[in-house]
């Protein structure tokens, strides 16, 4: 078992000359290989002594299951995307579950997946509570961990974006245009991503000599009318910010919106910046610089940790994928 | 039907020249049967008039799967989310598929589906090409039709949208505001959704006394940037509309980006009405009046109709939600 948990579908699909995918296919029982291809594929796994799960008599069910909170979110929509290709490339399918703030809704989809046999769970909420975590542990189900907004938790792969250099990138292109009075809408205070985001956009106010104006932040729930609200209140500052920088590209959204309601221009009279990068922000006007986050390409590693059997007890690793900054029209020198 | 159900696998395999196992394993979709058999089989199937599950002793999967063209529309989102809502209360699983334009996502779909023994399959993609469909009902998998954009298919329960019905609400609202040259910038011309609201558009004007202008009709294919090439030639016109409506919200929005880059005035110098209400309609400046869809309902709805067995063969139903008109922001008298 020591031995054979230490193969990599990538070591196998090298041997057979073959693309991991492939190798997948085979382990999967899939139709679309050919039986040449399946009979090398099958040589290799024997030469490296493949066993899938290392005490695993549980057949392979072919699906990954997704936990998000919500489906509705373009956030979610990104991460769905990603783990559905990947499924698919993989020849498995993805069951997609939202599991809301109710205990009830974790509860049931936990029963639903207990009777499934799922060959790994994707975890991309933030509410799953410890009743909830410590059923998961006793079903045995490989777990990864999408946009992890927590703390680490040992033994547990996770995929993630780098949000400290994000918030970074962010604050310091606005002090790049000159902006001085650069006010903040983060998002939930007690996640990590929030933490992080924070975390850059003091720095980059630090480095630049900048003192942080605590009347200058404010924290939301990551939607517009967190945003919106948020917004306002910085208006009716004695000394407004000249720029926002905004956790989310939906808080970014609902302060158009209080700016819009105000009759103040964007990027004229106040520069925005979101976080995330969503299909929208090319939507509204002007469109919004942002952060981008690798959204999809998070999903599609996480399945891959899955079906290449990397989340089964090797070595868990956190990754964080890189942000960019994505200018658009939102950001200007202040008037 | 009456007679298919009264098919045995015995009588099949026996057609076949196999025994009543590899018959099975056909049906099931395993990969141990040659394609030489496995096409054998089918067609003998298909001599029989075969259907699956005539008093379903099948155990249920749990599964329902959902196929779609592509994952990060808006319009999928709402889709996705009406399903997951419907299955998790059922207790099943959703797999959420995407299949593109390419025949081999239909087929790699389709093999995995046969391994998964899905309880049945809500389909909501305009493409699928008759060598998928026949495939799909040699599975004997019951299936709905969401939304569906070609013509009703017997024997297939199809939920869509009252479409003719929105486009006549869309296009009233504008002539009651008093608008007279109201332009539409129409979906896929061959899409039976487009037909419809195109027809709605055009009953509207003619119960106002309104000759439809044929240079005020322009088609696209539902994304922004056909909606931004359609508000363009609109604008170049020696007579320009005072009004747009468009045939989904993502057109309008493409059409707000035309007219913004022109300083044409929404809703001041120009009218716009959208269809579909996605959540990105309340992001926008302004604020898009619009035809709401039911899609979660629609989404949910089909799978009821799985879940209750209504797909299995009874009578099939063609059901349409009805649309109603929202009005935000982006409609006024014409200037």
């Amino acid at each position: 078992m020591t031995r054979s948990s230490r193969v990599k579908i990538s070591d196998v699909a090298r041997t057979a000359g073959v693309s991991s995918p492939t190798v997948s296919k085979v382990l999967n029982g899939r139709a679309e290989v050919s039986p040449e291809t399946r009979e090398r594929v099958q040589e290799a796994l024997r030469a490296h002594n493949y066993q899938r799960r290392p005490s695993g008599k549980q057949p392979r069910a072919g699906l990954v299951d997704l936990v998000i909170k919500e489906i509705a979110t373009p956030w979610s929509v990104e991460i769905i995307r990603g783990a559905e290709e990947a499924c698919r490339a993989a020849g498995i399918g993805l069951v997609v579950s939202a599991v809301h703030s109710a205990q009830t809704d974790a509860q049931r989809w936990l029963d639903n997946l207990a009777g499934r046999h799922s060959d790994g769970v994707l975890l991309a909420v933030s509410n799953l509570g410890p009743a909830e975590r410590e059923r998961l542990d006793a079903l045995g189900v490989p777990l990864v961990l999408i946009d992890p907004m927590g703390d680490p938790e040992p033994g547990i792969p996770s995929i993630g974006s780098t949000n400290w250099a994000g918030g970074l990138a962010a604050t310091e292109h606005l002090v790049r245009l000159g902006h001085r009075r650069i006010a903040m809408i983060a998002g939930l205070p007690n996640l990590l991503c929030t933490q992080a985001r924070l975390g850059g956009y003091r720095a980059a106010l630090e480095r630049a000599g900048i003192t942080p104006d605590p009347e200058l932040l404010r924290f939301g729930d990551h939607f517009p009318p967190s945003g919106e609200s948020a917004a306002l209140e910085l208006l009716d500052l004695a000394e407004p910010p000249t720029a926002i920088f905004a956790g989310t590209d939906l808080q970014a959204f609902g302060a158009y919106k209080a700016l819009q309601a105000r009759g103040v221009r964007v990027p004229d009279d106040i520069s925005v910046v979101g976080f995330d990068d969503l299909a929208a922000c090319d939507w509204v006007t002007p469109p919004l610089t942002t952060v981008h986050q690798r959204l999809v390409d998070m999903a599609r590693m996480a399945v891959e940790v899955i079906v290449e059997g990397r989340a089964d007890g090797g070595e868990p690793s956190r990754l964080e994928l890189a942000t960019e900054l994505t200018i658009r029209e939102s950001t200007a020198p202040p008037a």
